[in-house]
């Protein structure tokens, strides 16, 4: 086998066949093909597609790469969910404390921000002493003693995904259905869980702009998953505007400990207890009802637990900025718009996101919202305000902000939250 | 400026800007832009092509990256001649002493064969004591002593296009018709030739296998070099056969010279004098007719001054093979098919070529061909001979010719030797 007549048949717009495709990934890994030829390879993959075979296919050289956890010693059923990336998207945080209070475990394997996506870590590692790096003894641990854990993937899992990932970043080549739902897969499926619900976002602040992207990538996905065994299913859900009022590390942090003390932005609360129900479905476990969970305390009791587990705590307080600065409404009228991106690029130049991987994030940054697209706004009232610890880092944030939102008459036009289900 | 902008605007289909054409050629020559950047927009150029203003500065920016020759203190005009390569290729070697010798002056920059197409200077080296490596001011008085220098590329030419074209070669990007014709360009033009005729071959032996593709390598080849100034033209000439009876390296030279001395074979001879007209027509130098010179032994005066100018002894024996094999008729009829590629293979295989860049040659390695397409043949008489220093190359170099010829009753169809001028 030669990387160039696996590059050319790509490159011809051929099907590449399982010997190729276990061969290229497998090469890779072991440096046996150049960071350009694969590059050349991701590149033809991108421009020419690949099948639902060459991809599932791809997806499992990738898990081969590495280990495959197994939870089969737990004596719970366990469930996971995976959202493609957002702003303000901290439902990982209430959602996995709340499935394990209803009953299932949820071994989920988190990833940091990058660009004006936020990432998991990120905002967890705003708390006082909690650790992401644990090993699979300690997962198991955590798991045992919570029943949730979150925490960082091992490097013994899916290596090829983690060096295609760093060269794809680099390349131009990350906007490739079959490459992004390979590498989300071949993680989720290494990592064990037995049942996955997908949160695939759509609108300026995702990465799939349009509910055609979004569901193709979501079929490609659950496709995956069933052929892999893991019960799998995906919601597609809005990114047009920011998910709930906090968008950064430890804001975000304070708005998942409110939903978990029966409180929190409405829409926030609407997604935790339907991605819940679709993961405690997925277990086998629709009996309970998550709302009960989040009402009677045990959802928080969980959170507790966990971040106990992992060196946090709990009561600390959340790290506050040494700078804020409020924005307020130009106009009287209804916010009718309220753009992701241009929140999520705010709230990244604030401090709250990493511009490349080795790049530290600022745990006080952020945003909150004083209102949501829909509200009536008055002139001169605070509308966003701005945190951080840098004052110079306000201009640019300030700048992304223009024209990111709009004050009129009508009626927002927006996404419905839970757009579809795949 | 930034890679990954520019990667993905080829990408998602954009014509580049010349600011982003300079930058991405400049940054790569530098090493800003790193090898598995530049592989990715090497396959998106070749999947998403490339306008003809982007080729021309993408040719321009690579001549920009190293020195621009100049022979203006001559007396005489300069004209050259670039093949797209074949097989039996040796049109060069009678060529540049020809065109010479009818008072043009011929700056050659010349390759190394690749795969199963020849190279100039691989064949020249066959000749004891020639030396392929001059420094500028040695190819100046080459020039004066005999109107004519045929060398290898000096690292300071076209320094963008070496490290690309190494890239393309391990990365399946080669096939592209704007990197093809901009690679050729860019050490034609920076070589300083004031005209240039273009031999674009077509057919099995050849890089273009229809006349079609040809003809746009042609077409984007002559604009280049007319908007830098260097009167071009192209023809586009047949390799669906080889070109003479000689495929090797000291076969060929002997070939040439039996051009120089009046003789050789017919088809070697008529591209020889067509390709001369084209390049004293070009160079302004109608006048003169190239068959007298090949009469008169004019050109072969300019052949023993050349040779012996760059350390080679045109009188000493060439190197013949330690073993030959010759393969004969199977049935008696007309050879109707005679495939170039299935000749070109089997040479290359025989020692004539390298697998590797840093692979050695064989000087005495090569194939005779007894008869041409459209020759009647009689069953047992000789059909080819096979020259080798090495024994143990034979069977797969035979494996090669399975095939690739064809005796029967009809008159083959071959492409006429000239196709067409552009």
């Amino acid at each position: 086998m030669d990387a160039i007549d696996v590059i050319r048949a790509k490159r011809d717009g051929a099907a590449l066949t399982p010997e190729q495709i276990d061969w290229a990934v497998d090469a890779y890994t072991r440096g046996a093909i150049a960071d350009e030829q694969m590059a050349a390879l991701a590149m033809a993959i991108l421009l020419n597609g690949m099948t639902r075979p060459e991809v599932a296919r791809w997806t499992d050289a990738m898990i081969r790469s590495g280990e495959r956890m197994d939870w089969a010693e737990l004596d719970r059923p366990t469930t996971d969910k995976h959202s493609t990336g957002g702003v303000g998207d901290k439902i990982t945080l209430p959602l996995s404390p709340l499935v394990a209070a209803c009953g299932a475990a949820v071994p989920q394997l988190s990833g940091r921000g990058l660009g004006h996506t936020g990432g998991t870590l990120d905002k967890l590692e705003s708390i006082p002493g909690w650790r992401a790096s644990l090993t699979n003894a300690e997962m198991l641990d955590v798991l045992r003693a919570a029943g949730a854990v979150v925490c960082a993937a091992g490097s013994g899992l899916a290596p090829a995904d983690r060096k295609l990932y760093a060269l794809r970043d680099v390349t131009g080549t990350v906007e490739s259905i079959p490459l992004i739902a390979s590498s989300i897969m071949s993680k989720k499926i290494a990592e064990g869980t037995g049942a996955l619900v997908l949160d695939v976002k759509v609108g300026s602040g995702a990465f799939m702009k349009t509910v055609a992207n979004a569901r193709e990538l979501a079929e490609t996905m659950v496709a995956i998953g069933t052929d892999h065994g893991v019960r799998t299913t995906a919601l597609l859900t809005a990114m047009d505007r920011p998910l709930g009022d906090a968008v950064g590390n430890a804001v975000e942090v304070a708005e998942a400990v409110e939903v978990l003390a029966g409180g929190g932005p409405a829409d926030v609360v609407e997604l935790t207890l339907t991605l819940a129900r679709e993961m405690l479905s997925a277990a086998g476990l629709e009996s309970r009802d998550p709302a009960d969970a989040l009402k009677d305390g045990s959802a928080m009791d969980v959170w507790r637990r966990m971040i106990t587990a992992q060196g946090g705590d709990p009561d600390a307080p959340l790290p506050s900025a040494r700078e804020t600065h409020t924005v307020v409404a130009p106009s009287s009228g209804v916010l009718t718009r309220l753009d992701a991106y241009g929140v999520g690029v705010a709230a990244w130049r604030l401090g709250a996101g990493r511009a490349r991987k080795e790049d530290p994030v600022s745990a006080a940054a952020g945003i909150i919202c004083h209102a949501k697209p829909g509200d009536t706004v008055t002139e001169g009232r605070p509308l966003l305000t701005l945190h951080t610890d840098d004052e110079a880092r306000l201009p640019r944030a300030l700048e992304s902000l223009d024209g990111a939102y709009e004050i009129a008459d009508g009626k927002p036009t927006l996404l419905p939250l839970i757009i579809d289900r795949v």
